[in-house]
C-alpha cells in the first residue's frame, strides 16, 4: 500500500520541505527575477508538466514573469532549439533523468542562460546540469503514480513565487483534505462507474484539472478529459448530454462565480454526474467540502483530495492502483 | 450545408491568401525577429489556441523564437499581467472580438510592445488594437465549427515563419486531402460509433491532434481526448484496453518512427479501433493515405482530412454537424 501511505505522508513532507527550502527558494527567486530575464522556460513532462501549468499562474502573478512551457522535441527530434537569450531555464522532474528534459537544460546552459532544477534526486543528471537545485525533499516515491512529488513540486514553485506567511497554511490545509476522506469516499461511491470523465478547473487550478485527469488515467484507467472551465463553455459543452462524471474544482477566489455558473448550467442542461471539490458553501450542488486557503495556494490542497478520490474510484472499480498496467507496458518498450 | 462547402473551399482560400499576404507576412516576420524580442506571447482560445500550438513549433524551428501561450486570466480575472518587456504579442482570433484576448493585446500595447493581430475581421477590435494586422482572407465563416479559418491561421503562421518555396505545395496538398474523401468515409465507417476517442499527434502535428479532438467534440459530440504521442506513451497508455477509436496523425519526417512504434504497440496490446492519417506507406496498419508534403507544413493538409473524417463520423452517428447543440447553449448564457 505504498500509494496510500505516500498520499497520507504529504502534510508532513510539505511541512519539512517548507522549513528546509526557504533559503534555496529565495536564491531561485533572485535568479528568475534577474535584470536580464524576460521569461521563464520550463521543461517538464507528465505530472511535472502539470506543476509547470501551476508555475505559469504562480510566477505570472507573484513574480510578473511570463512562463513558457518548452516543446522538448524542438531540442531533440527537430534539433532546432530556439534562441533562449531572454530566458531563465527551469527543469521539473521527480527523477531528474528524462533525456529530452536534459536536452532543454543543456541547451540553456550552452547558450549561457541560468538554469534551475526542481527535482527529488539532487544526485540526478538534471541536478548536475543546473546552476541551482531546488530539492523536493519528498523521500523515495515507490508508487507509479506521482503524488507527494507533485505536491512537493507545487510547494517549491509557491516558495519560489513568494515568502509570504500565507504559505504556512499549506500543511494544515493538506491535513484537512486528508481528513475529508470519508466524504471523498462517499463522493466516489455516488459518482459510480466511470469509463470516462470530464474534469474542470481554471486559473491556478487548471493544473489541478490536468493532474486529476492524469491520475484517473494512470490509477483507474479512466479516459479522463481535462478542460479549462473557460474553454469548456464553448464547443466541448455539447458532449454533456451524455451520462458521465463531471468533476470540478471550485476554489474561493476570483474564479468562483464563473466556475459555479458553469457547473450549475451543466446540472440544468446535461446528464453528467457532478462532483465538486470546493471550499465555498454551495448547498445546491454535490460537493466535497475542503479547508479554506488563499486561491493561489489552493491547488496543493485540492489535488490531495483528488488523489484520494481517484484511489477510491479505482478500488471501487476493482482496479489495483498500486500496479497499473500502464507502467509495465512502458517498461517493456523502453 | 455551409460546413461541407467551407471545408471544400479551403484549397482555393489558401491559394488566394498565399498570394495576397506575402508582404504583410514578411512585415510580421521582421517584427517577431526584431533585436529586442526575446519571446513571442500568443493570446488565443479554442481553435485559434490550436493554431498557436502550431506556431510554437513553426516559429520555434524557423524563427528560433520561443513561443509562450498567454494565460488570459492573468490579465482579466486575476488582474496581474506579467512583465512583457521581452515579448512581441500576437493575438489569433477568427472574429477578433474575444474580450480576454483583447486584454492581453491591450496590455502588450500599454507596455510599449509590438502587437500583431491574425484575424478574419480586419475591422474587429483586435485589429484596431494591433500595430499590424495579418488578415486571414478566408471569407465569411458561417458554420459554428471553424474549418477554413483554422487552416488560414496555420497558413498565416507558416508564411510568417518562412517565405521558402515549400509553401507553394500547400493548396495542392489540401486538394489531395479533399480528394481522399472516399477513403475517409470508409475509415469513418470502419471506425464505427464513438462516444469517446483518443487522438495522437506530436511536434508540428500536436496541433492537429488537439484541433481534431475539438472538432469531434463540437461537431459529433465525441468525448475526444488529444495527447502528444510522447505523453501518451506514459500513464495514459493504460486506458487502451478499452474498446474505443484511436485516431493518429503520422507524417513523414522526424516523428515517423516513434509515431508508428506507438500505434503498432497500441494495436498489439490494446483493443482500440485504429485509424491513421499518414503520408507514409504503412501496409500493416489501417490508414488513410494522404499527399506528401514537408512535415512542418503537413498540419494544414492533415487537419483537412480530419475535418472530413469528423463530418462523416457525425453524419453516420445521426448528428447534424451544422447545428451543434453546443452553440445554442453558449449563446443562451452569454
Amino acid at each position: 500500500m505504498s500509494l496510500r501511505s505516500e498520499i497520507f505522508e504529504q502534510s508532513d513532507v510539505l511541512r519539512a520541505a517548507q522549513s528546509e527550502n526557504t533559503r534555496i527558494a529565495a536564491e531561485a527567486r533572485d535568479i528568475l527575477t534577474g535584470p536580464e530575464i524576460g521569461h521563464v522556460l520550463i521543461a517538464a513532462r507528465g505530472t511535472s508538466d502539470n506543476a509547470a501549468r501551476y508555475a505559469k499562474y504562480a510566477w505570472g502573478t507573484k513574480l510578473s514573469m511570463p512562463v513558457t512551457l518548452a516543446a522538448p522535441s524542438l531540442y531533440t527530434k527537430y534539433q532546432q532549439p530556439p534562441d533562449l537569450s531572454a530566458a531563465a531555464v527551469v527543469g521539473i522532474s521527480q527523477s531528474g533523468q528524462s533525456p529530452d528534459l536534459l536536452s532543454v537544460l543543456a541547451e540553456g546552459r550552452s547558450q549561457g542562460r541560468p538554469t534551475i532544477a526542481i527535482t527529488n534526486d539532487p544526485g540526478s543528471p538534471m541536478a548536475d546540469i543546473a546552476d541551482l537545485v531546488v530539492p523536493l525533499l519528498a523521500g523515495p516515491e515507490r508508487s507509479v503514480a506521482a503524488t507527494k512529488t507533485y505536491t512537493a513540486s507545487l510547494l517549491a514553485i509557491a516558495m519560489i513565487a513568494s515568502d509570504l506567511p500565507d504559505l504556512d497554511a499549506i500543511p494544515d490545509s493538506v491535513m484537512g483534505a486528508l481528513d475529508a476522506e470519508p466524504a471523498i469516499i462517499d463522493a466516489a461511491q455516488r459518482t459510480g462507474p466511470m469509463p470516462n470523465a470530464v474534469i474542470l478547473g481554471r486559473g491556478y487550478n487548471r493544473s489541478t484539472a490536468f493532474e486529476w485527469a492524469l491520475k484517473l488515467q494512470e490509477m483507474a484507467y479512466v479516459l479522463a478529459n481535462p478542460f479549462s472551465t473557460a474553454d469548456f463553455a464553448h464547443g466541448p459543452f455539447a458532449v454533456l448530454e451524455q451520462d458521465f462524471p463531471l468533476l470540478a474544482i471550485a476554489p474561493a477566489g476570483a474564479m468562483a462565480d464563473d466556475d459555479l455558473t458553469l457547473v450549475r448550467r451543466a446540472r440544468d442542461e446535461g446528464d453528467a454526474r457532478i462532483t465538486l471539490l470546493t471550499n465555498i458553501d454551495v448547498p445546491d450542488l454535490p460537493t466535497v467540502n475542503l479547508p479554506m486557503i488563499e486561491e493561489w495556494l489552493s491547488p496543493i490542497m485540492f489535488i490531495v483530495a483528488a488523489q484520494l478520490f481517484t484511489l477510491h474510484a479505482a478500488t471501487l472499480a476493482g482496479v489495483d492502483p498500486e500496479t497499473p498496467r500502464g507502467l509495465k507496458k512502458v517498461t517493456r518498450t523502453t
